[in-house]
């Protein structure tokens, strides 16, 4: 006998939502198995597309990849991003040709799922079918969805890294592509703001909409709350469902004191005039009860003292440990999460 | 005081020929010293592209890279082809995806070139400009110029490999890319003949006629006369220029007594009923004085006792060691021809 596990979504963006789903896969094994060692659970995860970027020739989703990845055992641990024992001729071989862009980790193994992926783009495939199809490969144990097949991307203000200056003196603004800013500039250039390319033109992938409606519980991973939950959020459509959906909606604080859990999201949070905190990113959130789309909020226990802040906002807040230190956490983690959301759904 | 050389338009398909003119430039570097390493000649090269294929996303273009790698100083020598030092990370990760075809030797380093390729055929860049661009990584000392700038692609009628029948019970005829019969089925299906697709549509690239036109000689190497020179004089306009040229045009056999130099010419040749012989290729190509594109003939020294058959054609032949053993033998074998065409050139 086994007992019905919920159909949970998520929203998710690279590292940090890779490892929190991971642990929610763990946490759901044992709370409900079914028998062969996974769960009765259904996990939708609603991947953040905003930092794809064509490069070479070929299409790089580096979010739906280490989604992809670590759910499905091919991740380089010990980077968090990128293949298991990775190697770098091609990269090598373009850098011999003075082909650009240079300072992007384009490993040999990864560049197979680009060619796979880029191969049925062309075709016509959408990104939803193409994601799909190599997630056969790797099993993920979730249904991994883009938060759209059309092509939107996350491209940031900075002042010209090249010095240049208008006639007043003052930096000229250009817009880089928001890879460029993370991985090139160790996002160390001041963001005056994101530009979001192609937004008014997408829609929600075939499917992001209905798992948000038809969810029991939804989910926002300790992943970025600007470039990447903010991401999905801007697609038309999505943060209405979130609005919108009877399931509790649940986060889990991805700044732990005033540091990000990792990844530079506080560069991200000041560009946008939002405090590094996890207060400060419940608020802008927002609770749903106001017009957001939180019901509950995480936070860690080092900052307990701010429950009461979160709570005033109208978000039920719990403390607990957030640092995926080690697998077992991250599943306490889930759980908590979990726990939250029934206690949320619970209240009258 | 240096002495001017000749300017030598070679036509040239892949190991073959690459391997001729790294002979045909080191026998230059000596007769023509340039006082710097290399010679005062120039030679061009028209590269066979009917053997180009579209794989993973990306146009692979054996013939032309054969010829950059070799003489530029990147090919595999034990194989006579792609990169040295090759890994083939990448294909075995297509291969996990199960990306068809799993029967090329994709190599990562190789693919590099093929992305860079690609990537500039996609911007509207004509492959005869990309291909410079690519020389200016490998410096060939020749200038390399892809027959057509056009899409052609030679694809073999062979009996359906399934075993598929007509009504009646004969084979259904079928037509595969020549690289899936070369590679996939070492030639061993028979072929009922060639097709070259695009070829109504092509036209020389840039140079290519005013180089067989403006040619102090005009060289075919011992490529393949089926689907490397044969390709090449099939665009429209190059066998014509073949013919016009005030150049002396000589070749070296292919063939030596009855088996191919390499590769598998013999099963290419009875797929269009020419003997596999020296004196066969020499009728196939036919003299100049007849319609032909031949004014003078090598062939190896254990076929001396054909001279006079080619000769009755109207044929200048001489027979000399043909095999490629090492470089010093084929830079003689160069000097030969280019003896060869100062007789034909200096007959009245």
């Amino acid at each position: 006998m086994t007992t019905p596990g919920p159909r949970i979504t998520a929203l998710a963006g690279g590292i940090g939502g890779a490892r929190f789903l991971r642990g929610l896969l763990t946490h759901l094994a044992a709370a409900y198995p079914d028998g062969a060692g996974s769960s009765t659970a259904e996990v939708t995860v609603i991947g953040n597309t905003g930092d794809d970027i064509w490069m070479h020739g070929v299409k790089v989703c580096p979010d739906l990849d280490t989604v992809m990845y670590t759910l499905g055992g091919g991740i380089n641990e010990d980077q968090g991003w990128g293949r298991l024992d990775e190697t770098y001729t091609v990269k090598a071989e373009l850098a011999a040709y003075g082909a650009a862009p240079d300072w992007f980790g384009l490993g040999d193994r990864d560049l197979a799922t680009h060619l796979v992926r880029t191969r049925m783009l062309t075709a016509g495939v959408p990104l939803s079918e193409v994601t799909a199809r190599l997630c056969e490969r790797w099993n993920p144990g979730v249904r991994l969805i883009p938060m759209s097949d059309q092509r939107v991307e996350t491209h940031v203000l900075v002042d010209d890294p090249t010095g240049a200056l208008t006639d007043d003196g003052s930096p000229v603004h250009t817009a880089i592509h928001f890879q460029e800013w993370w991985v090139r500039y160790r996002a160390s250039l001041p963001a005056h703001g994101f530009v979001l390319m192609g937004l008014d033109e997408a829609r929600p992938a075939p499917g992001v909409l209905e798992s948000i409606r038809d969810a029991d519980i939804v989910v926002l991973p300790p992943s970025n709350p600007v470039v990447s939950i903010g991401t999905i959020l801007s697609v038309p459509g999505i943060r209405e469902a979130m609005r919108s959906t009877s399931a509790p909606v649940v986060g889990l604080a991805p700044i732990i004191a005033t540091a990000p859990v990792r990844g530079m999201a506080d560069a991200c949070l000041a560009a946008i005039g939002v405090e590094t905190s996890p207060t400060a990113v419940a608020a802008h959130y927002g609770a749903r009860s106001s017009g957001g789309i939180l019901d509950g909020w995480l936070i860690d226990t080092v900052d307990a003292e701010s429950v009461d802040c979160t709570e005033a906002l109208g978000i039920t807040t719990v403390a607990v440990p957030l640092l995926m230190t080690d697998l077992p956490a991250t599943a306490a983690m889930a759980a908590a999460a979990l726990d939250l959301a029934d206690r949320v759904k619970a209240r009258p």
